[in-house]
């Protein structure tokens, strides 16, 4: 049987492989680029070239939303870039707790580039008594213990673990139990949540790094 | 003509794709940690599940390097995790210094996840007179104009550019021009830079977070 929703086939959305997903902001990055320069059009060989891939993969990619071109006309810059953005949560709103108000944790809440996603910024949490009452962007520092109460008085959808790894774990599986939607792991630790219940995205700055290092070495022919 | 270099086909070195690249610190996270269990031996197959890949795709990445398996025996954990240290520059020693010395700035430096990387921080670099002169993690804070003398007095391999988007380009431009060879780019700003004089890699956080957004609407079935 089909199951649809908003023109998208249900049966088929496990099938999107995680390599386009992880594309998908990258498309919306270059739209919004091509948008704010007053292109309002671009046909998908050029768009293609500004990305360095190929005009087949950007179509293969769209296909699995439902594509989003005209023949001949190629892409609407804006129209394509909502539509990403849309499918990217960007227009939706996302309630958002860092748990670790430490320098990663004040850099993510103060960076201006969440401005164009979902994340809205509720509270920080920390251990450190200097640390809790702080304002970070407008927002309160609680202390840890305090994450019962706050679940209980707020909608949470997304935490961020900027914390040390000795503490994440046990963090984790107590949000989890509150019933958090999304975590967004900086802490180096493999969760082990059900994907299905909580969607955990882990950040490992550190691979970004060793693949620097490793083009450094290619470009010295050690490679 | 085959060129070797450590028994790799220089030729072919261009072949490894991206992916293979990206996936290689994976593999140094999941050997490390079987190493520190005290698990030295394992089959290609067990990797694979550890790791939710495929034993063939292990295989075939570990191929553009030479291949580390023996038949019947499966990986010497240990070996294993040495020689794509080694691949990714972790036993080399890259001279970095962090040209932003904000919360994400702090943030690197003061990270523990850097300790098995070739990373060494000389100094960081800072335009805000509060900040100059301060000592993070036992690296001096420099006015941003100091760049020319310290690199005339030391030698630089890696940049951190960690500062906002405005200020980035003009910035990479100058250390690109005094030789730097890798830049790890939290700016969010195309450098444009030649990659075979330059080695850059972007980080784009909000990319992730993004993703993060978009498993969360998968979950509830909105797509």
């Amino acid at each position: 049987m089909s199951r649809q929703f908003k023109g998208i086939d249900l049966n088929k959305r496990n099938e999107i492989p995680q390599a386009v997903i992880t594309r998908l902001p990258r498309y919306y990055r270059y739209l919004s680029q091509l948008v704010e320069k007053g292109e309002y059009r671009i046909s998908s060989l050029a768009l293609s070239r500004l990305m360095g891939t190929t005009a087949s993969q950007i179509r293969q990619d769209l296909n699995y939303f439902g594509g989003f071109g005209q023949q001949g006309y190629g892409y609407n810059t804006k129209n394509l870039c909502d539509r990403i953005g849309d499918i990217l949560g960007n227009n939706d709103c996302y309630n958002t707790v860092i748990i670790g108000a430490g320098n990663l944790g004040k850099a993510i809440a103060s960076s201006s580039s969440f401005a164009h996603t979902g994340l809205f910024l509720k509270c920080l949490f920390d251990v450190k008594p200097e640390i809790i009452g702080q304002t970070v962007c407008g927002c309160e520092v609680r202390h840890i213990d305090d994450i019962d109460s706050f679940w209980a008085e707020n909608r949470v959808d997304v935490a961020i673990l900027a914390l040390p790894p000795s503490a994440a774990l046990a963090v984790a599986e107590k949000i989890a139990s509150l019933g958090v939607q999304g975590i967004w792991n900086f802490s180096e630790v493999e969760l082990g949540l059900d994907p299905e219940k909580v969607a955990v995205r882990d950040v490992h700055l550190v691979d970004s790094f060793m693949t620097l290092c490793f083009d450094i070495k290619r470009n010295e022919k050690k490679y």
